[in-house]
């Protein structure tokens, strides 16, 4: 059984706090881009192991970098002149009974068709060089992993670990992701084919006064002009700021693309949508958190989920599963109006009996009624987690 | 005048809350080696460009990449068999009226030397692939950056970004920054070769206790056999023992190389004293904070402060000077007895008018009697703050 | 005018003589890959230039390296494991009027589009990883190779080199030639679609004994056992053998697949029709001299004419003028039975005056009666010399 | 018995031909340095496998590429902007029961060490990143090699492939050779340092005319300024001209340099003392044959003799052996004033018993009478043979 303690939180609520800041960088945005893939490699390779063995083998390809191009954007047009470069760096099982797997092109398919199905106008075959750097995995682990999965048995923490999700997110944590999600919702791009993947949401709060700041890389093929771009950053920005207003009733200061500057033709347009074209590098683990968000104000993780094994890495595992405690206590327990879970490992035992799983609630009642139905809900989540890597498997969670 | 507030803290210190997990990656870490070599290579771009122009120039090199080697130690010896690749990655102005500068050299020589001068046994001639890719950067950028350093104007803010510090460590934090800091002094290394730079200390406390768990890489030219493995483990745990009892009266337990299976020979050594031999891969930015740790249980920036340009970073500037008024205010102001900072930028306002400077402490007094003096302390950090890239390019700062 | 000279063959034919080698690298060979890619990456090179410039602008890209992938083969399928690697390597101007031109594009493009257009199997996609490492030439040629190719003037010899060529092909080499051509024919591929495309072919005669052996990557997808392949390779060594039996009246011993092991079960099959999959390497410059040929009993230079461009470099230009020269010798003077053609640059005069231009002849007349003829020959194909760029452009000749 | 045949040359000697040209690519040139590189690590290879296995086994790096450099050189100093790469590529067995060899390591070793011993000012810390890409050669081969080498049996031909020598060499061609090898000597650099290593020899002959071009990168560190310069051009002219003296009565025309363009400022200055610096790429096997000179009057063979394995690589070892018999003869059998000697091998015999090693020799006399002799000097060189490999690890041969 592990040790499940319910704790009050003894301070102010982040979003009553003077000052907050919430980011969010969307699914083009170098960062991004080096987490997502490095996620589908995961998979990808998990799919393999499971095909080949009936039992997902020790991998880790949780480092990536992005190394931007060069391109000439113009009105109308415009060309990639350099490709950008995808490091993809880690370690995963490559050999069964002497065969070798087909780690590198999985890398290389994943990559592409990532790209493909992501990215509208980055073309993986002209505008971008897959560099797989994957080392072959250790086979000694082979046995260890089969009897995870096969014979049930739970695997061990390797290492002391931490994971820490909460819930709900706030208006200005709502405010960022829902911008993020909504501009690069298939609807938006149908109506603004402009509005390319690579947005950055930057929100900020300072007493009740929220500021929402959206740097998005339009596509030039839709811009015909200067004008034209202004006319479409307009209509592009009433379209946030109808979302906003739907999402809070206090009143939000919206921009988009500051760092313009239309007198010297200086505005932010791609040929691709990404500013990974021209100059912005990128990597993993440097980006949103499992929860789509970079928090600064809300306990987070360092650790990069993306990549990593399901199976048995703490990082990836906890992370996901801290949130889903906290989400669940926050949904289930009605007098419950926010919750923080920590969960850190104990080294040499069962990933699911951690050393603690420490749920910090906030609630007007008393604690003691709710204690019992807290510890219920983490138990079972703990209970759950030897299987969570199905779910990761499925891509149910995002980690970025 | 910068809009500088004084708050109290509201919550429980984190020092007395149930559970609290302190991390550091010591020099030879992969995450910190990426770490120290992006910001040697920003503080010899700044050299150049001070030679060259009178002033520093835009440059961000705050990606780097370490693909582990393959490496086969054994007992008195062995060797690497496949380098090390080291990925220098970002933009840097390499132009001065139509002559190129070297920045590629520089990144070459700013490893090796790194590398030589940190990191004993890792030979940069043999065991290390620099590869630089490191793109031009903007000349436009060369008029704005000369009025920083030469005009006295102050860089304005491009983007809303924050950055945050804290003061007094706490003992866990304490206890783990010194133990990594003892085990790569040259007092310890003179005593003991065999302790190698990769070191990883995690402190863990739940209640009371104190539990550190030291992951070290063993130099394997320094260890006969497997016995003399284990004898030398056993003196640098008493080693650790010993400095853990000058710095804390609680009970302390300590692990070393937990990992070791002695039964079956796998114990920790290593060639070159860093795993990065041998499969551990490493990025900037995924390892410490710019005080040395990695504290999930307080404010944390994701931004990497290693290889940002000193001059108008915020991400740089603001988490380090940030760490100054929160140590400052626990130094002068008697009645303090913890500080948090908080600076978040303001779009398009000069770096040092924050649109927010919120210190935050705990005190047993009233904070009215403090806020004048307090104010008075952040004031002045922020005033400095045009000049803080001075201290940068003197190494005044850690930045992991 | 050039000083052109007729002199008597004085050394015993070639095809009497008591060995003769002759080999052929087919179009799915490393080298012939290297050596076609660099030169369909020149070809858009000029056809970007004269777009942008109205002119060719210098550049020289005849270097490339592939670096063998990784495959598993079986019979009715197989895989790639790892991708094949094509660096491609030179100097190119990639700017005017500082606009960036997009030649590493370009190059992808082009070796993207070749290996789809050449060999069926290959996946440009997802076997194939293009690295360009094109630096940017000179701007200081673009007003020199304005001038040749607008106002008329011819471009100078900048350094002493030198061409051959020899005309007619003999027996062996027409039968090395044409075995090669006809297995990679699309008639032959509609067949026998299990002959890949890396196709050698070496001939060796003694005496009057001819022995043809040919090394045919099989393609695994159309081979659905050891029998399977062995039946194909006996169906494809009977169409060589009609075919040569088609070119010439003297004995000709056929051998296919010489290194086969079927005991073993070790056969030549490959995933894509060609050993680069799995570990062959290749280079430009290392295989067929421009008459698609290696000749080591004929004079051969080793100057690369791949990816060189067509204006200027006489490395390029002389060796494909030579042949021409023998050629028409041989077709237009009747009473010539062979010829062979030796240009000299003179440095720093116009590529058409070269040093000399030594057409040797065999022939049963007296030379005094054909000099004039051939000398008018050779000048007018001297003369076309400075044109002869455009039939580069539009492809009329092979490099390889 | 192997197949030896004498045969007299039917053909006008090269040296009183009307035209010939020679050429060396010195010491420091792009495509020697890939050259010497490829064969050193062959070397090197062998001498971890003599120790490791008590014999040599399977290797082919006979390929390799050298993407060139920035540099910017100034009369008295300079430097690189950006390093020289060298790719080096091939296959290797890399593992002995288990245990990983260090290949990557020697390659990169091997480089390092050949560059500071043969190129002054070419410094492998700072000026060049090695990028070994050497696949694991096939474990089947291991017995084989064993025999070879152990057993005395002698390895078969897998490849029908050809040598080819030829003695003595003629005027040009020694005045070529030796000029390099006299700029290039130590006794030269002590006196003018500031030749650097890169010299490329073009020797062309009219009649009896003989010019001699140079072309050599000079060291800006020992060049104070243009005036300077043209003085050590004039003087290293002097000396050339009286090393030509000393080799020949014929005139020669001597050039240094010619492509200087003194007025406008521009001479062949380098920081490191070759071309490779900027922009100047190389290749292995493109450049002299393993008589350390390009002659495409003589017959040669194309194959690279440099990185291949000697004990069973035809294309290495023919071509030397053939030299050796050319020059035994003629030295041995004094009314030979000249010789070349053609071998083929036989598919699937043994290396020492070519299909044809054909001696053809020019005398004054009846062959008949010497026959004998150069049979029995032909059949000596092929029964060392399988020795031969001994000689290349003691590197007793140029291959370039």
């Amino acid at each position: 059984m592990a040790n499940v303690v319910v704790t009050p939180m003894t301070f102010e609520p982040v979003y009553t706090q003077s000052a907050e800041i919430v980011e969010r960088k969307g699914t083009g945005h170098p960062d991004t881009i080096c987490d997502s893939i490095a996620e589908e490699l995961s998979v990808e390779l998990c799919r393999l192991y499971l095909q080949e063995f009936g039992a997902i083998m020790h991998h880790n390809v949780d480092k990536a970098l992005l190394v931007g191009g060069v391109a000439h954007p113009t009105f109308g047009g415009g060309e990639v002149i350099s490709p950008i470069e995808i490091y993809l760096v880690g370690r995963a099982l490559s050999e069964k009974e002497g065969r070798l797997l087909p780690v590198d092109e999985i890398a290389i398919e994943v990559t592409r068709r990532w790209i493909r199905e992501n990215i509208r106008h980055l073309d993986p075959d002209r505008h971008v060089i897959v560099q797989p750097r994957i080392k072959p995995g250790s086979r000694d682990l082979v046995d260890l992993f089969m009897r995870f999965q096969q014979k049930g048995e739970v695997p061990l923490a390797n290492d002391t670990s931490f994971g820490v999700g909460f819930a709900p997110l706030d208006d200005l944590e709502r405010i960022v992701l829902e911008t993020e999600r909504f501009l690069n919702s298939p609807a938006l791009k149908e109506k603004h084919p402009e509005v390319g993947e690579d947005i950055k949401v930057m929100g900020v709060r300072m007493g009740s006064r929220i500021r929402i700041t959206v740097a998005c890389a339009f596509v030039s093929a839709y811009v015909s002009s200067l004008g034209d771009y202004l006319e479409k950053r307009e209509a592009v920005l009433n379209e946030i700021r109808e979302l906003a207003r739907s999402l809070t009733d206090r009143e939000v200061e919206l921009f988009l693309n500051t760092a313009d500057d239309p007198d010297s033709g200086s505005v932010y347009i791609t040929v691709t949508g990404t500013s990974a074209e021209q100059g912005d590098d990128g990597q993993v683990g440097r980006g949103n958190r499992v929860n789509g968000l970079i928090t600064p104000y809300r306990p987070m993780s360092l650790e990069a989920a993306a990549g990593k094994n399901p199976v048995s890495h703490i990082g990836k595992i906890y992370n996901v599963v801290a949130n889903l405690i906290a989400e669940r206590v926050v949904e289930e327990v009605e007098e419950v109006q926010e919750a923080y879970c920590y969960i850190v490992s104990q080294i040499g035992k069962p990933i699911n009996e951690p050393q603690i799983c420490d749920v910090k609630v906030r609630t007007d009642r008393s604690l003691k009624g709710l204690t019992e139905e807290i510890r219920r809900i983490a138990q079972e989540e703990l209970d759950n987690m030897p299987e969570t890597w199905k779910r990761f498997v499925r891509k149910e969670f995002s980690v970025a």
